[in-house]
């Protein structure tokens, strides 16, 4: 079993940069607290003895050799970036329990075969630059990394110039490495393994996406003055979409979600009705069809709903994937490490987006879940106990050394 | 008649000073922009011998000397502040056509019995501190100094501390001043004048308004990984308040008007659902019961669409005025003045607020109205013609002029 106070430890200690306004974290990605934590985790990584790459995107491989001179890496992580109010756990458990898989190897005295691998993928969270799981993706070669490099945030200032200026542009072709096998160990961030009460989630799947972005064109004029029968309000639109989008998303259940979590009113004022509201939709489900079946629908109904109100619609979609079958094999290592050290189980699908699901397009991969309390993340309260955390972390190292070797 | 060309001029001039986007002005209160507006004004004001006196609130009162001690003074003026994305004549029209009502005096040498205070409002548009018409309030006594002071931007900054760092902060007593007479010349801001194809509105009320924040609180949760059925959505709460509001302005048909200008998602990241929106609403109506009966109505409803989604809802009121009527005397003189001149004319009712609206509560106060283009304001686009612009203000002169005595 690894060493839960280790990892707790090291949780905690990573958890004091970029510290939240409400004990969580705002440690988002390629800013000067992002810079920070990488600095801490390469100390933790070089005291460990690992060797590091890092690539064009930033992304940092923290390598434990292998004995096999031959033999492809095991590549186990997540990522250290968070959510303007994001959790201590979200990401980090995934790097810090991959360092603790090697940490532990260390304690024992144990050599693999295939080398291990502790990665922390750049911008996993794309809540400053969309989309999400931004590195992986171009390392799978869904993405360019032009398109990336130019990705902006709400101030307009660019991936690429970012990531040069916290100093982290590495020299590795991105996407070059090949992987053996990809683990990511994550909080579940949804509530079902608390009520269900397991210890572990064996994660099978993993729901598609899409991202919407609504940019719809009203007619900015005083709220006051200008009649009701003369308004092109953008804003109203965009109500109505909102009301539709959920609709949409409770008439697609079970197994599918819809919202809205960013809106932007311009000019933003009081009196004055919007001339323009960008608005994000974020819809999912394990289903296909039911994932396409919801884009289509809202992309049809939306603009009607515009067209009755005079208000311009356009749409992008700035975010997306296809729902991931994880690799069978690496599941049922998991479920039989988890049947090993005595822990409860069952099977899960993840319902957020992870660097693992692009992983899978060029490498067997899965992922190891543990609960979080009243499945709450992506908020500062976001909380795990030491135990849940511990249990994962074994679970992880039990199925990484099986597939690395000894 | 007074000089069009002078007028025009000066607006051009004055429009040069916090440009826009797109062709209108942000020359928003107690910014640098606004500063440099004020010292402009000064200047000319200066070239045509007025004397300056500046109030607490940073008010200017320009004025030219009458020839009976005993006579209070005719104020009459708008305010040079304007929207973040607003026109070049919304309330700089006002101050302007004050200013050339006062060189056109000094042009054919008239005295006249009460002296004349050209004036310029600060903060009128309430776009950067709510309420809007803040220093003229404070003037009439409905506010009192220290809550004007106190009031916040989005930046946090307050209007007390922003007026001492543009330095204009004044000697005066706010409201000391006691007026013989008020008058404000403005833009319609509205299509009605444009489509009766008048030259003039003579303004016999305006609207009355309150001003709703609703603050929203939810569960801030990941947009994937939470359940519909396990999601206390805010967002979902305010798009169901926006579309009451609309609801609740169209049953009050004619004369009400409802709409939302400003939202704020916190965190506003594409995959968080929003743990708090804040949003405003504005609903006026001519009529104090619809507008009361509008406002008790929202005030109920709106926390029963946030309990069925378990949304806490709080709501204050940030901006209030009564419906106004205007001074029967001042009116008649507004529209024996167009009739002389031979301008066409109707009777119209502000839909707009007025620093006017205060000035009623302490003296005879009324206001000229001239078109503008579409009836569009609060929109850089915002137009008047150059010969609209002078008739109202060579009605503006002569109702003055009749109220000042020669
Ligand atoms: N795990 C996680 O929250 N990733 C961010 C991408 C997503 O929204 O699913
Ligand atoms: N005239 C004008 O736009 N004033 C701002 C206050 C209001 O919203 O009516």
């Amino acid at each position: 079993r690894i060493n839960s106070d280790r990892l707790w430890d090291s949780l905690m200690e990573m958890a004091k940069i970029g510290p939240g306004i409400a004990g969580g974290n705002n440690r988002q990605t390629l800013t000067d607290s992002d810079k920070e934590g990488r600095a801490l985790f390469k100390s933790w990584c070089d005291a460990a003895g690992l060797s590091m790459g890092v690539d064009q995107m930033g992304t940092m491989f923290m390598t434990r050799a292998g004995t096999d001179p031959d033999a492809l890496p095991v590549y186990v992580g997540s990522h250290l970036d968070t959510q303007p109010t994001g959790g201590k756990y979200d990401g980090v458990l995934g790097v810090l329990s991959g360092l603790e898989v090697v940490r532990s190897l260390n304690d024992l005295g144990i050599k693999t075969k295939h080398p291990i691998v502790v990665t922390n993928w750049t911008n996993e969270e794309g809540a400053r630059f969309a989309p999400a799981m931004l590195a992986s993706g171009v390392f799978a070669g869904v993405h360019t990394q032009d398109y990336a490099y130019g990705r902006k945030d709400l101030d307009g200032l660019t991936f690429g110039d970012e990531l040069k200026r916290i100093g982290w542009v590495g020299d590795e072709k991105v996407g070059a490495r090949k992987m053996h096998a990809y683990f990511e160990y994550h909080i579940e961030q949804g509530p079902i393994l608390e009520a269900e009460n397991k210890q572990i989630g064996v994660v099978t799947h993993c729901q598609g996406l899409w991202w919407l972005e609504f940019t719809l064109t009203g007619r900015e004029a005083h709220t006051g003055s200008t009649p009701m029968n003369m308004r092109v309000n953008a804003g109203l639109a965009m109500a109505r979409i909102l009301e539709m989008v959920q609709t949409v998303a409770m008439e697609n259940q079970p197994g599918a979600v819809g919202g809205v979590g960013q809106v932007k009113f311009s000019p933003n004022s009081r009196n004055v009705l919007p001339g323009t509201v960008i608005f994000t939709v974020d819809i999912r489900s394990p289903d296909q069809a039911k994932l396409d079946g919801m884009r289509a629908r809202i992309e049809k109904e939306a603009p009607k709903i515009c067209e009755g109100l005079g208000v311009k619609c356009s749409v992008e979609a700035v975010g997306h994937f296809d729902p991931v079958t994880f690799d069978p094999t690496l599941v049922g290592r998991v479920r039989t490490a988890a049947e090993k050290l005595g822990y409860s189980h069952m099977n899960i699908i993840s319902g957020a987006g992870h660097d693992a699901c692009w992983a899978a397009k060029v490498a067997p991969a899965t992922m190891v879940m543990c609960p979080c309390v009243g499945g709450l993340s992506h908020n500062e309260a976001e909380e795990i106990s030491k135990e849940w955390a511990a249990a994962g972390a074994d679970v992880l190292f039990h199925a990484v050394v099986e597939t690395a070797g000894i």
